[in-house]
């Protein structure tokens, strides 16, 4: 078998020897005679690995005994909705940052929302120029609420390859963050954070599974007339096992992020990304006639290098060279069109080579 | 290896030929050269398993062009919230029928959710005695309301072992009905329902995947003040690729549908699944100073056994002898106690006369 050369947005590559791993015990966990899939949730093996994977978020983190890990289903579109529910007061407001299309869905699930607290939710800062958005809000773009119930930012948004390199200051209110696309990409400083969630099929594993990274005062903030199912203090008090949860897509989460730490750790893991993404806006910044960034220098993605062609007919003729080498996933998102490479952690330095690679003879034959 | 005789609950015995498959084809799906983990939920090759998983759940379970076929996550207890979040009206009222824990938790749930809607929710029948349910409601336990929304129940309560043979005449009102751990596991008149909702951890996948079957009319009925990710309609007009779904947990739903198409259809399984409850319940009837089921002849479950036996010493020798023979989880839910042997479709004949072996030699023993 060839591997194939994979920057696709999300789903996206997982490191080998996670996947080595789970193919090596798929029918026989811990030598038990059954799938890890086949244990009950309520079983001591299973249990481990559920609890080694929370351990291993913790460490790799870098997270304190005030924050909660969490393991919650639906996607990060379903806690666009389950925030608001839980941590509008009623009659309250939040701040939402507006700068790429994840942000805009935030925005308007939070809007419906708040009807359950009769709250509403306001934008506090945008850079949109119609559809597009080329960098993330600066100081000047922002007004806060003083009352805000929370803040809200995305930290990168993967559509548009637009990132917060250093977070923005907002006040003392508490700070939301969907880190979805660059979740544990880099060591980073939760501490500023009351709530940190991510879709772990970026950075740390299969879709299917979120993480929560929450300071247990905020989630003990949050309403109590809710389902329980929807709120984040029941899956606190249940450590992540209040019901069934997604047992395979958390045993894989441990095996990425036991790669992680056997790959010698988050600084490790940032000093490579940093250079895969080096290497790209490096070649992008080599063929000005040919390749160009939409994206301002400060706010260019590490994760997803976001990047134009001439014409469409260039970037099919890009696309299909792309494909003759193995590579997969390089067509920008359709609702913004060229081409895109997402590098995140299990996307090696040798595949950002051959990327790079490819741009430089695409430019040499265009 | 030897393969555990399992008798999980849930997340319980998949088909070895579906996991093998997953195993198989884990590092290298369809000839890409990458884990179906790692494709694109938008690319064509992730989409045939989606498509073919749901023509396969429209083939198994024989049901038409007025119904559709959902994807979603949040496990069975989110749908407790979701469902009357969508269905109830403003002022609206919803029937309950409450024969075990889990239709006091979908009845608990509704409750909290019908602040949406100003609405109610009321227990139209139930069985209760304490805590304790030993059959379904019958005709004379139910009073309707004529108004109603829907009238909602559960097929087959895992934790008591009480499962609906005939399904109950509810009148006009749309029927609801969670079928988590009964559903596809004999032919059914789905007819019926406007509204089935099944976790797959039971007879049909791993954790982490709901499947909805739902009728357009009831869908197109639902709510549209709600965040879009609650909507089912957001799900049906999206192919249940609103967002990203668990696409390793459907690539997984899917190899198990082909197993049972495979191993005979739903007549088949259905067939075995009798022959295995007539099995166990015959050797509980054989052995009545030893073994007895708390629950009514009529309301016996197909899918979880529960029994007794003279003490908890008697059970703890008996899951001991159990351990022996590589059978695991017989252990009755931690709230009930005795055991309990869930005989889902995976569960084999074999598996099952290893069972009723092990309860005729104990009784020799006892």
């Amino acid at each position: 078998m060839e591997r194939a050369i994979n920057f696709n947005a999300g789903p996206a590559a997982l490191p080998l020897a996670a996947l080595e791993r789970a193919r090596d015990e798929l029918l026989d966990f811990a030598g038990t005679g059954m799938s890890v899939m086949e244990h009950s949730h309520r079983g001591k093996e299973y249990e481990r690995v559920h609890d080694e994977a929370i351990a291993l978020l913790r460490e790799t983190a870098g997270i304190g005994d005030d924050t909660e890990v969490l393991f919650v289903q639906g996607g990060a579109s379903q806690q666009f909705a389950q925030i608001p529910m839980n941590f509008l007061p009623d009659g309250g407001s939040a701040d939402y940052f507006v700068h790429g299309a994840w942000g805009e869905k935030a925005v308007s699930e939070a809007q419906a929302a708040a009807k359950w607290s009769s709250g509403k939710v306001r934008v506090a800062a945008t850079t949109a120029q119609g559809k597009q958005y080329t960098r993330v809000p600066r100081a000047a773009d922002i007004q806060l609420d003083p009352n805000a119930a929370y803040v809200h930012f995305t930290s990168n948004e993967t559509i548009h390859g637009v990132q917060f390199h250093d977070f923005p200051d907002t006040g003392k209110a508490p700070l939301v963050c969907d880190m979805s696309s660059d979740f544990l990409w880099r060591k980073t400083d939760f501490s500023r954070f009351s709530f940190v969630y991510a879709g772990a099929q970026k950075n740390v594993g299969p879709s299917g599974i979120v993480i929560v990274l929450a300071k247990k005062d905020f989630i003990a903030s949050g309403r109590r007339d809710l389902p329980k199912i929807f709120q984040y203090r029941t899956v606190a008090e249940n450590n992540s096992l209040y019901n069934t949860p997604p047992t395979f897509a958390i045993y894989l989460v441990r095996n990425v992020l036991l790669w992680i730490k056997e790959s010698g750790g988050l600084a490790r893991i940032e000093e490579q990304n940093r250079q895969k993404a080096a290497l790209v806006y490096g070649a992008i910044d080599a063929h000005p006639q040919l390749y160009t960034s939409p994206v301002d220098r400060d706010s260019r993605s590490t994760m997803n290098v976001v990047f134009r062609l001439p014409s469409e007919e260039h970037e099919a003729r890009f696309l299909a060279e792309a494909k003759k080498r193995h590579m997969i996933g390089l067509k920008g998102h359709r609702s913004v069109g060229g081409i895109r490479a997402s590098l995140y952690n299990a996307v090696s330095l040798e595949w950002t080579k051959a990327l790079v690679d490819l741009m430089g003879d695409f430019a040499k034959s265009a």
